[in-house]
């Protein structure tokens, strides 16, 4: 345990956020995401949900300003304008850190591609529909 | 995510409580417990609780009935005798598991010293003082 | 030894089933399957059936209800139309599992292709011919 | 698969039997056998008895001539002189192969010591009790 | 040294053959054949000629039934048709192999690339000029 | 970069501070410090001074508070009251820190000794004289 | 620490350098670069200037005088023209090197582009907007 | 050190010669060279002149007798048919060895794209001007 | 192949003999010793005799002048005195190399402890009793 | 190359130099020195002199002023007063370094202890008998 880092994020995916830079992308992926096959880092989160995985997260990565949307869900397979209720989670989530942007919604096959592509998936136990968040991280511009 | 398998386990933990036999011993740490210095093989459970833990472990893993006690908690520095209530939630775990026996008590270091010995540690998010708990694997005597 | 886990399936491969997530496929080839060639992740299990290892896959292992097949077997060569018993064996195994779906067929270098993409593959000592199955893994909607 | 070779053997145990030199051992250990935690070099054999697995080793390995047994059991704990009927199997397996000896019995504790220092462990899906050997390998006087 | 098994074989080549599936290839290279440069896995048999490795192989290895020619060698450079000595050995050990069929010729190009695709090679002491040959591994139909 | 995580401390420290537990030992060493010789685990802070880099690391690691020093300095060679004012230096940061309490002092070979065990060493650019520093970690009592 | 050798460059830093050959490159990326996502060998350098990072680097590493532009940085987003008041103490350092030249400018992804084929890249803990500078190694005639 | 072999050679160079087959190359590079960034496999000389290099070289090494050119110099950059007296010394070694030939010459780049695909690059610490050759290994046709 | 370089020695058998120093030894051991339990690092020459390795060996490497025995055989068991035949053809070896002594002889267990201290063990075929060998490499006193 | 490096020196011993702190010790080993018996990391320098190589070092290793003896040289065996003239060319290089102070002696075996314990070995190509050092690094009292 530290001073100031959330206790839900283990000393591993601590050094993937610290690792990655601006532009760099993180998925949260939920129980059932095909995480191993995709990810190029791997991270577990087993009996954590997706939400209470992105706060942590959030708590100390910032998110990028330069992009128009700086977190994407995978849209519903068949109905590309339903939301689920963890959207409306996931955004307020986004809504408290540093950069709000409204998030943007990917098809299933396009948000895995994307997830081949990220730094890191983390693999939460989230149950819900569509438990699936990837976030872009931005710059930090002073020293801390 | 697979049938019959609590979810709170992870693909790793699962190979490890898999590869125990007879009498190998496995450590459920608190959020402080050392268990990078000490643990010979060592799963995270970053924001488990190590009742919740223990729980699900006991699910999959057969107590040793060949020995007296096939569980120790950390007795409390400078009083040997106390209780802590998570004393009594361990107890009834094991009392639930298919060889329930009194829990017995270790010193600390003595505790330490059988955990660097143990097949692995596992280190859970437990808060709560004491939170330490050694599990000793039993036999199956028939194919599942 | 664990309880509620069937004791064919070694810890490495207990492994590989849980890291499978939506999605993800695992063959169960026969005892002349060219695995070492094509696996990504080989496990052997030598001098078990494939229909043996297959029931023992399928009591943990969920099949995808988001596809027609989910379930493939390899075509016999020059009779596309053609039904060795062992079909019938792994219909029946599928028909017991969660999502049962009638098993669909691959030609030979197909059936070679996927096995090359698939998350793992699995050697048994099956010695019948065109012993070998593709399975798809499923969703788990509420944890364990 | 290959010719003149039992079809229970793996690709990594076959390697094995062939490193072993004069004086070398092998455990063929039952389900519940420590494997993991004692042995230098660990073959799984789930779902193959403790027999099977001593025979198809034996079809390939000569025993030592050099010394008085090269072939130990567990003895039962409690009762030195008891004999489970899967001892007389081993023993038939020893009788039927080339130097032939009685097979000794060693305390369960040292059986563990010496399987410490064994070249490997099989862990084999034995679910009878005491279903443990120990094997010491010969020499083979001329080219094969 | 084990029973039943050709004193010329390693252990490791042992494994690499038990290993090969049905159509897996091997090359037997002669003492100047590029074998780290294009080999996926290379076992060394100095001081071996290629004959004496090809008869040591092919006592433990089945041909392929189901293609044409299940034998390559290296056709001579500037002169297609010709035969050296060697051709004619190996086509006597392929002959007194469970399923004989004509050896088939490679350009050497072709045969490099084949090669570079082959399960393994292995590279003897071999000094007459084109003693270089690729068995296709068959199949066993029933266990041994 | 991080929120709330200071900038000296790579991705590599911050995992290995998060992996310590409770009693687990960090050195801060100075320019000269044989780090690479006597460490377990090794982090570069090349062009950083000691009291630099112990201000990061004690921003986020809690000091012990079960012993009664949980930071020593190395005493000076052949005056053991010597007080270089670095050490000043030191004992304002720990001052500043959760657990506050005077820097107790190590003769040199006993500090080396002291390293060998500790969790981590970090290696920095003091210059200064005597800049070498044990810090003890303390536990943290609920979830940040 | 060494004689004639900057102490901000780490033992790893250093065999990179000398490793480097006529016409690589290395890259000195600023506080948010995503030096992990896009090096093939990336060295930190955190709480340390970009400045300082390539004045340190440029004190042992020769510049190419076989190109145009043996340095370059990375053009501000928008504003081809923009001179960020890091360009010029860029250009200082190279200025004072052995082979000065005009800096060149590449936009933001043809320098990340670049950055993926470099030899290196060096993370520094550098604040300011723009502070990112690749550097082509050149020859030394004679031996030093 | 070893009978018969020439001292400048490294075991690691050595092994690598001898893996060598009939048509691989290896790259004798001057100090400048970017080895690491071009070679499969590096062996260091610093501090070895490129002839020496190359003169202990061909003491073991035959050259290709297939090929019209089995030694390759860098064309000087900016003229084509320059010679500098390197190239004389180099010739000199060829043409002493078993199957002297005409050392042909590569453009710059081309020479880097050949280097790539060798099977290992030397780098010496030759200071002159194109110190660099590369050499096509030849067959033995007889047992040493 | 390489010239001067007996054929029998392999790439990694050569780097071996190239990294032994003055007073390291080598194990030319038979058929059926226990190599790889033993020995430090371990080389196949399977289908090869011992006399025929040990002449290659020897070929190149320098025996101690400094010892009065620089080679040593395994002593029959029970009868300290004999000399299987195998003896003078290793004395012969030797009595041809640069410095000619005595082979002395060591008890069977004696032998293997000095084996396992040995810097490199040979397994070769040789299927003679009392095959094997140690070799103690001497200096060479000026550069080949 | 770099500048002010000597070129003698690779990018990996370059790397050793620099991770070594007060205290450790680097052997300059001759030709027949067994080096990869005794060091725990091995640089080779084959065809440079030892006093070319210890030269080189000296340029960047200070030597330590805290002991008695910063280099220590292996006595003639039998003769522990003799002075082999390389005895003459290491002082003279050690008085041209930072401490210059006389050079120790150690007998052959304690010298052999002493490297075992050292940071790093390197081999020479040194054919002059007893041309072997060991070298004690110094301290460096403010930042170059």
């Amino acid at each position: 345990m530290l001073h100031h880092i959330p206790a839900l994020l283990s000393p591993e995916l601590l050094k993937t956020l610290a690792e990655m830079g601006h532009g760099d992308e993180i998925v949260v992926g939920d129980a059932n995401f095909p995480a191993h096959a995709l990810g190029q880092r791997v991270h577990r989160m087993d009996g954590i949900s997706a939400t209470e995985a992105a706060k942590a997260i959030l708590h100390l990565l910032p998110l990028d300003s330069f992009v128009e949307a700086n977190a994407h869900v995978m849209q519903v397979v068949g109905d590309a304008t339903a939301s689920p209720p963890i959207f409306a989670e996931f955004q307020a989530l986004v809504d408290a850190a540093d950069n709000p942007a409204p998030i943007a919604r990917l098809e299933r096959f396009a948000f895995y591609e994307r997830a081949r592509k990220a730094f890191a998936v983390v693999q939460t136990g989230e149950f819900r529909l569509y438990g699936n968040l990837i976030l872009t991280k931005g710059v930090i511009g002073a020293a801390p």
